[in-house]
C-alpha cells in the first residue's frame, strides 16, 4: 500500500513559503490507517518496550495505539501548563524563540525501555528535548519512530545516536 | 477491573477551587489502558461506524484507537487554525468567553454513521459542538462516548438526543 498517496501537501501552512504534510487523508481512511499502524509495530518487532511516549498533540494519535498494540504504557509529553501533577521541563531552540515540554515526574520507571514517538521529524528539536526528559527519569530511549521524516532539515542529525524509524521520506 | 483506581484527583487544577481527573495514571498502565480500550468498544459493539471523531488534545488518545479496532476513520477536530485545509467551525460559550473547534470540510461524506470520543464529558459544550460540526457536514452521530462523565455540571443534558456512554461518572 502506496500511503504516500494519503499525505497532502498544503501549500504556504502554517507561514508562507512551508509546504505542511497534512496526514488526515491518511486517517481518515480505514486501511491505510491499519497499514501504518502496523508498519510503525513492525519497526519496534521483538523488542522490549515498557512506555510509549507521544508528543502533544499529533502524537498522541498512534502512540496510544503503539502502546496498545505492545503491552506497554502510554506517556504524554506536553505543552507547559497542561499537565497536572509535578512535571520536569525541558526547553529548547527553534528559529524564532524557544519551545517547552513538560512530562510527568512519575512517569517513567528507571530501567524502562521507552519509545519515542511523533507524526513528523523535521528539526530534531522537539524529539531531542523529548530524549532528554525520558533519560532524566531513568529511561531508556530504544526508538524514535515517525509518520513523516522531512530529511533536508536534517533532524536525524541532531537525533545522533538514536536509533530513527519512519514511514515515509521526503 | 477498578478502573477509578487509576484516576487521580488533582485539587486546584487548572484553577483554584477545580478538582482535576488525570487520566494520566491510567495511560501509562497497559493493563488499565487495555481495559479502557475494550470497555469503550463494548459500547458501539455490534454499531456501524465509519468515523471515529476525537477531540483535540486527549480525545486523540483513545479515537484513533477505537477507529482501528472498529475498521472506521479518525478525524481530529481541532482549535482554530490548526487543521491545514478547508475547515468548518463551530463557536461555543464557555463561563467566560468563547471557544471555537474546527473540523476539515472533506472530513465526513454524507450518510456517514459517526462516533464522537473526547476524554471527559463536562458542560457538554464541546461535545454538542462537535455533533453540530458532524451533522453540517451530513454525518449522523450514533453515540458520544468519553472516559469520564462529570453528572454534577450537567452535560447530559445539552447532549439530548444523543446516546451517551462513558466509563467512568462523578
Amino acid at each position: 500500500m502506496d500511503l504516500s498517496a494519503y499525505i497532502r501537501d498544503i501549500e504556504d501552512f502554517p507561514k508562507p513559503g512551508v509546504v505542511f504534510k497534512d496526514i488526515t487523508p491518511l486517517l481518515k481512511d480505514p486501511k491505510a490507517l491499519k497499514a501504518a499502524t502496523e508498519l510503525l509495530l513492525h519497526y519496534t518487532a521483538n523488542m522490549r518496550v515498557d512506555k510509549v511516549v507521544g508528543v502533544d498533540s499529533r502524537g498522541f494519535i498512534f502512540a496510544p495505539l503503539l502502546a496498545q498494540k505492545m503491552g506497554a504504557g502510554f506517556i504524554p509529553v506536553r505543552k507547559p501548563g497542561k499537565l497536572p501533577f509535578n512535571t520536569l521541563s525541558e526547553s529548547y531552540e527553534l528559529e524564532y524563540g524557544q519551545e517547552i515540554l513538560e512530562i510527568h515526574s512519575d512517569a517513567i520507571e528507571k530501567g524502562d525501555k521507552v519509545l519515542v514517538h511523533d507524526d513528523v521529524l523535521a528539526t530534531g528539536g522537539t524529539a531531542k528535548a523529548v530524549c532528554k526528559l525520558v533519560e532524566r527519569l531513568g529511561g531508556e530511549v530504544v526508538q524514535c519512530n515517525f509518520l513523516i521524516h522531512l530529511t533536508f532539515l536534517q533532524g536525524a542529525e541532531k537525533l545522533n545516536g538514536y536509533p530513527i524509524k519512519s514511514l515515509l521520506r521526503y
